[in-house]
């Protein structure tokens, strides 16, 4: 049985002064693996992710481990606490209404003058020495003047530097009401046939504020740098945002399938040793990020969601009825909802009420095997 | 087809000086039948009594009616549009935290007095003089001084003065995720065997602000004075709150079941004439009040529900599991929550994640077959 | 200087496992004098109690104590903690809306045969052994099954369990914007001369859940009971609610004042010693319950808010204007609000957004100098 | 007196079918002055702008108009009567928690190709042939899919069209606790002079979402592709936000000294005829917006905020004190927090309570004579 280790990360204080801790647990693995580190429940209901992390723990202490792996849930000890009503409000910063995945830090900028310096290094040491930069870059904001790092800022900090010190970065969400899906970044596509997750989303190498993109924006944008140098050097870090399902929900034998899935992937990526971990034969969708079609409500109103999630939706089928009952008399109370072209129903609003506006489904549209 | 009409009612104004309505809807019946009174939505997220209403209205304007009708949905129109991340918070005014379903007033008071003067009233002009007393009761604070009514309590009374017309009142709700069952005051147990609801609480017949309280107390008051001086009359209103399942949910095909079984009380209840809608033959449970136990969470932490809800759980049996991330090495992580007697499990939280002392379940204990 | 010792009580957990503790800081005294409790931020945002305890602190440690004294800031973790926009939400449980000052336990049914078994003992020995079965009836919930307490409730009883140790119990909160004001119960009104609060709201030996009634209903009722069996005992225990001013807000100097009344009210209970705490020669006035008046918003506006806190109000005077720009051309614009009768504004809401039934204000009204 | 017109537009519904609508008053001028256009309450709990607005109206009404003059109180109708507890949550969608005045339209790509067509064309064919394009584009998008909208950005683009009409935009709000400042884009800075406002922010030309860059984006990108191609002309349109203070008040004395300030603005830019609003003899500071310190509370605590807004602070004075009850003994329990550098205090946070990580306080710092 492998040793686990557990250290608690302070990651800030509330009102009334206590701390806000944060459980990471380590596994020591030979050395000759990549680096790995999971999070769980950066938004407070999404919380499947921490019972993924008990299966997880619970088959990594019996495997044989090349990697060190590190794995942290609660990672946000506020949102995971904020209720309102009997719902879990942990999307956003109660206060500034800011996502709590959108305030990692960029530090793309690290890649101005890596490359000169280490143009004919070795991979190895490329991959060393940049990660140094970017942990000492985190480290460097988490030690600057307190009052210069807002709340979520110093909770994304705190779990950025842990991230920065891995080679694969799998950060665990769930949608609002949700069929499995992976956010993939588009060079690291090969990588997602690994996961039981049939849909795949391919998302640009851009940086808009998530942990994954915390992760790979910098190495992608480095490894351009070198091919603009005349380089060829692959993306040496891997981040993927796996979306498990439905927020609200603890589902212990689901998250066994799902560790069972991460760990197929880890096999893949040489973190396991006699690891008999692989994918299952499932068909695999992907679209781009362009083509994910966010479907706003047209209409005020009482909402059925008829569309199953994961079903491939044709242009015309309906995919909602909306009930107005104000208007039983003077209109037709019962609105058929379609859409306008061939897609598949990935994710839908979490409750039955909604207001115009309200994002009613995501689908995958112009999707393709991958 | 029967003609509809439709009133909509102010029942108070928002911060930015829009009023809030209310639709009424009604049918006209022969004039024979009991006066009939359907509400929805009053708790914001019990969405689905108005696709209840929906679906008895389409029934209803079909049907020979002896009865004159009264259908209201959206009953709540703040609560109804309280949002507070995806979720509706419309369970108590989101100001005061007032409970919007405990705001009724009590009129039981109107009793004193009453049989001395109708002593040897024949039940006809006792109902009608007594109806009388309510709704001018009612009327009387809704038109007293306007700086007297807070905002649930001017909603209240505004429900309450139509509800008061009736001889069946009505008042759809929901639990969080639950089993459909149904609050029958004690004295109108016999009615409860026409809907179609497996699980029966029997409440007593004290006044705790609710609608269907509101509504029968004074009429169970005023049987019972009428005992009490020498006379015997039934009670001769009756008033239930159904529960009707979960909450932010719409389903059209389980709404029309669910008209369906109300038609059947209403038949059993002659307010239709030549009406073929009957009770299904299931096994109906009731529970007393003082047994529906209301089961808090041991210990803060992330919930699987195992306990199948209106499943019949026995004495230590598991029904739940606890799960707590933070102490896996410290702990044993999973915690198995069992019940310490039989009960059947009507209801649970509707979050995975629970503080200690969270209401988890609630269980009909002591039960027996109706 | 007296040595102050800190004990941090686990009164439950949230989501994520993390314990809920609170800081009980106390003083011991020669044993002489009364026991002193003393509580504040029951309510989250009601904070400048825990400022008035920094001040009695700082105080209290240079003064010769008669008294053992308890005093417990932050006494509601979840309530202080709970953040929505840039306020706390800390009035109700943000789950269930229930005020968290209403759960304390109601243990005036311990007068039963209470009075029968000590008919003639001596005062000391009835206090020490009365106080005796509050705490262990107290202690009985918090050891009985933890399925049967909520999360309130829970704060609740351990927060009781040491007031009841106590002779004199003062929660300290504050009102919206509000003047300070003090709830004394009647048989107490002499004591309420030696705060320096102006405004005494007399209220009846009922329990309706709060910390106070807690603490004084079963020393009232116990009192009557001898009453009634022919013997004159003094209600032994006085608690008060002291309204400090408004939410939102600490106030270090109004603080030292306000430690400065609470001293004073000490000294003459005899909990220090040659102390030199008197109260202020200030006019107060008291007001019963029955006419603590709720003026609630008889329209949906903005208002600014015209009467001064504390301000003795004429019937007819103005108390606010209710501006309503949607019909700034079909109506008057701007209301002019106007009470009734005479009052003394106490407090006000603390927005300037109301909708119709918002309680605008409290007035003392049929008020008279104490 | 001047005829003034409203007109309701509806920008959206919420769940129970209700209309969400915005009243809109319009007065008309001779037709040679510029164009205004006024809105107040995009944020829910900023309201004093709508006082302001009443104010505008009873002056403006006995002007002499040379403009045509647009004035929109209760631009937001979810955020102004989103309530928690009894503070109003209006900054964001309570739903996504999206800041609303970041979700308008960024119609600047407009620029590409107009300078071709319009390179000779007059000042009034190039402001009317581009203004028109604006509206056109905001009007195909709010014609467009209704599945394509979400709720915040129909009410944005809704308001936007108006705005889009107007040569001058002014958006009314307020800060938390707030001395009064105003965003002003770096190219109109000299209007700047005409408010009777100290604290001058001075904003560049790049798009955030908010309703003022909206307006002066577009025409300031189009006046860079005039220089580019040669020629020289002004930005054609002027847009400021106007901080008029703290939310959640109303003072409708405040109010006319702000509409007196509005008003010798208007009265600069022609607006009005023979007006004798001048703006007042004051001291006014600009900032750039890269100076604008926003100071986060380095620790969580209880915050007695002691530097008075609109107070110029020395490096190292203390601007709060925070106190951390919990550390009475352990620490010293009252923190002084300074500030490193001279500054003048702006706004505060709303509350007392903060986490650490809360935006305490903003400061201009490198501040300057305007």
């Amino acid at each position: 049985m492998n040793l686990i280790t557990q250290e608690n990360i302070q990651v800030g204080e509330i009102a009334n002064g206590l701390p806000l801790t944060i459980p990471v647990y380590r596994l020591k693995g030979n050395g000759t693996g990549p680096n790995v580190y999971i999070q769980a429940n950066m938004h407070g209901a999404e919380v499947q992710g921490n019972a993924v992390i008990y299966q997880l723990l619970e088959k990594l202490k019996r495997e044989t481990l090349a990697s060190n792996i590190t794995l942290v849930p609660y990672a946000n000890p506020i949102g995971c606490n904020q209720k309102s009503g009997e719902f879990t409000l942990g999307r956003f910063d109660p206060i500034t209404g800011t996502n709590w995945n959108r305030m990692y830090q960029n530090h793309s900028a690290l890649v101005d003058g890596f490359v000169a310096e280490y143009q004919d290094a070795d991979i190895a040491t490329i991959k060393s020495a940049f990660k140094s930069r970017l942990i000492n870059a985190t480290t460097e904001i988490l030690e600057g003047p307190s009052y210069a790092l807002n709340t979520g800022k110093r909770i994304a900090l705190n779990l950025q530097k842990l991230a920065h010190q891995a080679d694969i970065v799998l950060d665990l969400h769930t949608g609002p009401i949700s069929a499995k899906h992976l956010y993939c970044p588009e060079y690291a596509k090969d990588s997602a046939r690994y996961f039981d997750i049939e849909h795949v989303l391919l998302i640009p190498n851009e940086f808009d504020g998530a942990m994954d993109e915390a992760n790979f924006c910098p190495w992608w944008q480095l490894s351009q740098a070198y091919k603009k140098a005349g380089r060829d050097i692959p993306v040496l870090v891997e981040a993927f945002t796996v979306e498990l399902g439905s927020q609200e929900k603890i589902d212990l034998t689901e998250a066994a399938n799902d560790a069972n899935s991460i760990l197929s992937y880890l096999t893949y990526k040489e973190a396991l040793q006699d690891s008999h971990y692989q994918p299952q034969a499932i068909t695999r969708y992907a679209c781009y990020l362009d083509d994910y079609l966010a479907y706003y409500a047209p209409m005020g109103g009482m909402v059925e969601y008829t569309a199953a999630l994961g079903s491939h939706v044709k242009a015309g089928d309906t995919i909602a009825k909306i009930l107005r009952m104000e208007r039983y008399l003077s209109e037709q109370p019962l609105n058929e909802i379609t859409l306008e072209q061939d897609g598949i129903a990935i994710l839908h609003f979490a409750s039955a009420s909604v207001n115009q506006g309200t994002e009613l489904y995501k689908f995958f549209t112009n999707y393709f095997e991958l």
